[in-house]
């Protein structure tokens, strides 16, 4: 469960080769199309980079752990679903076409009644939990 | 047509005041209601911040100029409508959920036939043209 530090993309040894993180940059990416592509919740994907940030889609569905990141925001754009963004104070409901982001340290726990598709963008080896301990792996689709 | 540096966000007088780009963060933000509220082709409005980049809508019709932008990626995000980016050797096509990053550096020309609807990310103070002398200003909505 290490994370990669910063930097390159790293795949895993049966996808096509990825290592220098050109053809990331360079082609388009249908988000359904890459969504189709797996069924675990909680368990982002990489489908670009952006100055050094992973853009990523998930899928969710519960409730996931409350955490914070001390270093970064954390961007949550709906493609499908409704998704709550519980904070210590209030709610935040979002659907299909709303984005939120979270500040940089501010505890905060998603949740999903019904799977939930996402658009997530952090930097690079960032761990979803805020811990490197529990975070799930950096994956590219 | 100066834009502003990059750090905390500026807003015209008429607009409530956003000052300390608090609310921004903090807010949910749905796309298609902001987008309903502007009519105007090639001028981005700044609807959150990531991280010190702009999240921004814009409506799209015809073709922009050729440009490059020395010190940063380019995110595109379609929305609504078809996308064509014109990259020197290819032109990358793009239809409502795909998206695609022009590396940095890279020369590009957008081209809509039809207006098209964009979510854009960019560093705060990015000039759209990649020149400040004809870039179109920041602006909060």
């Amino acid at each position: 469960m290490m994370l990669k530090p910063r930097g390159r993309l790293a795949s895993p040894a049966s996808k096509p080769s990825l290592g220098n993180g050109e053809r990331v940059l360079r082609e388009s990416v249908n988000l359904a199309a890459k969504l189709a592509t797996f069924s675990a919740h909680w368990s982002p994907k990489t489908v670009a980079e952006f100055n050094g940030d992973d853009v990523m889609v998930v899928k969710v569905q519960g409730e996931f752990v409350w955490h914070s990141h001390a270093d970064t925001d954390d961007f949550f754009l709906v493609l499908q679903g409704r998704l709550t963004i519980e904070l210590r104070d209030r709610k935040v409901q979002l659907g299909p076409g709303e984005l939120f982001v979270v500040p940089k340290g501010v505890e905060h726990r998603p949740v999903a009644e019904e799977e939930v598709h996402l658009l997530l963008i952090e930097p690079s080896g960032t761990p979803n939990t805020g811990d490197v301990a529990t975070a799930a792996p950096r994956e590219l689709i």
